[in-house]
């Protein structure tokens, strides 16, 4: 439902970006895997705020207490309660939009929807909502870890605006996207979309831009063959983060102006495997993973929340200014990396147990 | 799971291209909505096959039967069941795929997952299953249609191959695509694209395109707020389409190139009523619909099946070669937009359900 | 949801006792399991009507037909859709009925609920709905024998009316009920309740009684320790069949009058593995099986449908009388014995499915 | 799923006995109603360890914070979090059963399962886990009382052990209830009950019972037809609470020894409504309420914990003996009263948001 992802590695999020805090429960987790905090702290400080000066400016440590599931460091296959609390929410700076509806925000449309909405920073609709997927995300990276052993996930930034990165995608690892604010291993783009990141926010205005996704390690056969097909669970996740615009796996929209005989991806033994030669398919091929590396890009828009005034009407129905106040990112792109990446590993975990399920004793096989 | 699609209105697919046939069921259906027979059939000879010349001459009539769920024309609220028999169904085309991997087909990642397939047509990875999509779409058509007084749901071909159309999205109805065979409202794009097809499928070989879909009517207030939000929804069911690379909604890629300024849909009074002075958003806002147009467009790659000879390996791990037989669409986005439009159709039905579950009475609101 | 039952196993049923038939699909099985139409075949002429003297003599032959999701006899990994076709439907047995609510049916609460029915034989609310449960029940009896060597599921009766069977519940096996037309292994006592099941029947009447269930060979784990706990899905399983008033696992109702000091299961060491030395708790422990027989009693009331001359009341609200025609089943415990070994069958299997779906390599365990 | 209830009103539960604390994360809640920390705590209160000297001893306030989906004091439509610490925790009370399996527990199935348990205090399988249970529960009492103005529901004890007491069924209101420490409405055999207690606690030991719970003012039309039976669904909340055997709604088990023209319930015309003369069929007929009085009874066994010395079996397979320590209650049936009433809540709640699902414009009924 609404609030929960997943059919057997189960997420449900809750909070608000101003009230008790944000959290995760997990359940379906498999018991006996090592979890530590500091396992969920790495990945939630690579989205904290504040964690470079081209990120909101919010001071938020983020830090995470496990409530439940975890006995002497292990997973008791019990629900795994994550809390991260608000420290720095400034409901003040929000009063203003109490009444007025932020343009291509939130604010209309929960109105619309509930009657009531938290105008404290956007509630609910807030990308602080996001830190309970990448608690569970960290958990869902350290079991496929385990059930793969070249598993490997690398989100990164391939472009901001008008500037596109060079990328040569079968190599990049975690540390190339790391290195930089930006999160984009090409280093002479990295430095122009920095500075770019810059120049917008000094203009009060924002930008978007596209984060790609590798997964290796994943073997062939994970997936279903109709609505949950792997793409599909892929495309959903994405385009349930805030800000997306559009998702496109392996070829994606480049693959309309293909023709089947360029575009199909031709089998052929290598290494002692069956291989594809070519990968446009992306690592999936009727909604099951073939074995090839996994790929896929997400469209992120500008940032809504932008300093200039602009128009809009106010609950009572009138016209009216707006200038946002309130602490915001020029550019969500940079921080929205290991929410990419939890977000596929919430979908690949999920289809990894899903796969377990249908094993029969090998008798069968 | 796997096969089944929504919360409240619930669609569950069975049925392999050759075999028993192709069914539904749909739970979750209110009771007391008109539906017949024809209602259902008009949908299924949209996407039949052998409807022109441009989409494979395999010979589907494609009738439904209502098994159940309907009572002197009128939904019980109990199940829907519908089937559609396989009648042309030719096994023999298929004799050498079943030791074969066609490139870009399910074949091999199926293998991988089940251990075991139905080599004959594709099995459950045909395109035929989405049968079963198009006859609940049909009835979740008409749920909507009661409704919302304004719905209208108008798909069309926007793009095939390089060539693109041009089309005034916000003007565009159903009867201008319907018109020719490509299902694209600009006639002399159709034109082209008619001949580049026949041109193509001459050749052996294929094509794909963009499929964009508008909704109208919808109201404010439709969608989840985190998981479950309206574009996520519609890009799951859309990328659980076979073929398809791609979704966008409202701006789309195109978004990442826009600062915010640019946009942001501001709000403004229009007709007495709360709407916004552009339409970015396509519809959507905070994963819940803000009472504009819904709009989104869908890539699919060109069709894996082509009459050229291929590379590939087989069951026992030998390189070869393959031609195929069977009968196919050199282009499947004609016979698509029915599709699309059924599965749009399921996503917000679903969500209008999920809608009147939280309501209450008046005195609440 | 409504007519879906399990969550890796997952039944969907359809149709209406007058109408096009009665099917179910069945997603979640694992493929390469030999399923054949016998093997379903066998388990619906269980509870076929007309099978003796004491049951409805509506003639059904109940031939069942696999749509889809098995090919040579194997199971493919997807959807396996079952087909029963209704053939001896009199709806002219049913035209009073259209108007006058049957007492303790289900006719008033549908037209409360839908505000429509399908009068003609009760509709979804038919007992002949449990021909999809005894399918698919079939096909998870078979996943059980394969993945537990000594699986055996044993359903009875153990009480007719007064008549109270004397039974062995850890020595009885299928053969000792499928022996005589009541399906009571004491003799004695089966003669006795089918001399009083014809009495009541001549008389015009109807009896209840208790169906027992053991179930041999069940490994520990198999559960769930909070709400999917193994007896709360036995005990919602047999509760959605229709006539049953009251469910108890293990020492029952019965536990009430008993001290803790009494109720108690020691742990023991026995044959090497560890034991229980009692088993009031039913083979359940927590939630969670503990590898020990599990054994449950369901009661069924008399059947609502009675010769009788009843009073009711009419759709235009006026009192009224009614006398049933249509056939029935002067006590429905004969033929209820195979549905609730299904229904068994099939929240084992899902537990089954889902036990395995928390497996992890064993390294880890 | 395994910790979660509820299909549109959905309850996830977290947390162990001995830990961060226990929680739920309410989803599907509708948006607006008014809810306070007190509405929560009152239900809280009537479970509460140490209420009357003849419950565990255990000091717990069980205060509980509401963490998320409240603003303002109303319902946002987001997830409700609420979390309730552990205090009085003593884990040296356990270090025993860390190797020992306590008999009727649910230690060794755990072991079974997971092969790893939080042996402080049962972990996930102690009762403290209904403590979210019945915050839950409060919010659905609430939403249920504004939908039915004539909502009531009223949980007492009817028996404990062989004391039963004579209770008017269609006259019992929860202040008689209340207003003595068994919570039984019989003030002299409440008096017996309460005395039995103490002198079963003062030999080591426990005794179990029967909890009957009545709901009035539920409109006919709840309910679902097949396997979300309203008495399907309530017999599942019953027997996944810890310590339960059994569950009977209307007639029950009794109704097994009645003949069908005794047990039908005749409908008449009362009091300008359509109703039924006797209500042997609890108030749900077909699944679907019929606007009656529904009424059950759950049998709880005697508490698993007892003071006496016992055989068991140690985790190196060693037979050895067990006296238990930690605190626990007799008698768990006073304290389980709000637990049952919660639980029948959560069902009742979630299916009266199903049936507004399913409604559509006053033009259509």
């Amino acid at each position: 439902m609404a609030n929960t992802f997943g059919q057997l590695f189960r997420v449900t999020t809750f909070g608000e970006s101003h009230g008790g805090g944000i959290g995760v429960v997990i359940d379906g987790c498999p018991p006996k895997i090592d979890i530590s905090p500091a396992d969920i702290q790495r990945e939630l400080d690579r989205r904290r705020p504040g964690q470079s000066k081209i990120t909101t400016q919010r001071k938020e440590e983020d830090r995470c207490e496990i409530v439940s599931g975890i006995f002497d460091g292990k997973t008791l296959g019990t629900p795994i309660a994550i809390l991260v609390r608000n420290k720095d929410a400034r409901a003040e700076d929000y009063v203003e939009i109490a009444r007025k509806f932020r343009p291509s925000h939130a604010d209309f449309s929960y109105e619309a929807k509930y009657g009531i909405r938290n105008w404290q920073g956007g509630g609910r609709a807030s990308a602080r909502e996001t830190i309970a997927r990448v608690a569970a995300g960290a958990v869902a990276k350290k079991i496929l870890a385990i059930l793969y052993s070249n598993f490997e996930i690398v989100g990164y930034v391939a472009q901001i605006h008008d500037i596109i990165a060079k990328i040569n995608r079968s190599c990049v690892k975690m540390k190339d996207a790391e290195k930089n604010a930006v999160r984009c291993p090409d280093v002479a783009a990295a430095k122009r979309m920095e500075s770019l990141i810059g120049q917008i926010r000094d203009e009060g205005d924002s930008v978007g831009g596209v984060i790609e996704c590798v997964v290796r390690g994943i073997p062939a056969g994970l997936g279903e063959p109709v609505f949950d097909k792997l793409e599909a669970d892929l495309a959903k996740a994405m385009l349930s983060l805030p800000a997306t615009k559009g998702f496109e796996i392996g070829s994606g929209f480049a693959a309309t102006h293909m023709r089947g005989s360029e575009h199909n991806d031709p089998f052929e033994m290598r290494g002692g495997k069956i291989r594809t030669a070519t990968n446009n398919s992306g690592g999936v091929q009727g909604g099951i993973s073939n074995g090839e590396e996994i790929y896929f890009r997400v469209a992120f828009k500008p940032t809504a929340t932008i300093a200039h005034e602009q128009k809009t009407v106010n609950i009572s129905r009138e016209q009216t200014k707006l200038s946002a106040r309130g602490r915001h990112d020029p550019c969500v792109l940079p921080r929205a990396v290991p929410i990419v990446e939890a977000m596929a590993a919430l979908v690949l975990c999920d289809h990894a147990l899903r796969q377990q399920a249908i094993g029969l004793p090998s008798a069968l096989k």
